[in-house]
């Protein structure tokens, strides 16, 4: 649910996310030029980032600093429904790498010009490979993450 | 609790603020540059705008567009506490004025420089005016509202 954008905002995003049990905010990805925000409003969640695992619950929350190249994502391994409160700035510069696979995503997302490339730049096969909008299929296991823009491959 | 700023975010600033019985998170007020968004984590409180008044319960949200001369706060007329999560990004050319009274603020207050003036630009007596950090007194029966650096006079 994009609460920002429906207030008519446009200088950052809010979304309130649900993630089933066994889904996952996004994989792990982070970002050059925005800070994102994650506060947990209900339920529990794994943060995963490069210093490890820390499980959230209501009321924690977790900042990603623009630049630090340090993947996260969020794991709901319960058996009940996590759901979030997502903030990220918006940047059209921005762009950034997926820690765990060989993909990055690039500038312009928001004038739709994004695109998901393999590490060296080459595209993906098959998926078009557009972030947003109309993004590629997601894996099966993997929430999208509104406020992130980083679902895929 | 500046939850952004201890994350070491520098975009946007979130913070989770409680309002005590009989409180209100700022004299009502609007931004020329800033974008601000409010959800409401506990509780009961009042949002009240030019269009009226509006309650706000949790899981509710408001936002408040840049530019829009249409001031905003969010009153706590309950008997409990109400804890809302605030959104606010950050530009130091930001400014703006609380509609029910004789009071703006001035631009650069992220540099110390943010000033509390009456609407015909001449300070306030006695206060030194500066709007943050070491904002005035707050009236009594208002509450400060860190996301909104509009608390005064």
């Amino acid at each position: 649910m994009r609460l920002a954008d429906a207030a008519g905002l446009t200088q950052f995003g809010v979304n309130e996310l649900t993630l089933p049990p066994g889904t996952w905010s996004s994989l792990r990805h982070w970002h050059s030029h925005e800070d994102e925000f994650v506060y947990v409003l209900q339920g529990s969640v794994v943060l995963v980032t490069d210093a490890g695992e820390e499980r959230l619950g209501p009321g924690d929350s977790a900042g990603f600093r623009a630049g630090v190249r340090d993947g996260h994502c969020l794991q709901n391994r319960s058996d009940g429904a996590a759901v979030l409160l997502v903030v990220g700035s918006r940047h059209d510069e921005d762009e950034g790498e997926y820690s765990d696979i060989d993909m990055r995503f690039t500038k312009g997302r928001y004038q739709g010009r994004g695109r998901f490339v393999h590490k060296d730049g080459s595209p993906y096969q098959g998926t078009g490979g557009a972030t947003r909008p109309g993004g590629p299929v997601l894996p099966a296991g993997v929430a999208a993450a509104p406020g992130c823009a980083v679902i895929g491959p």
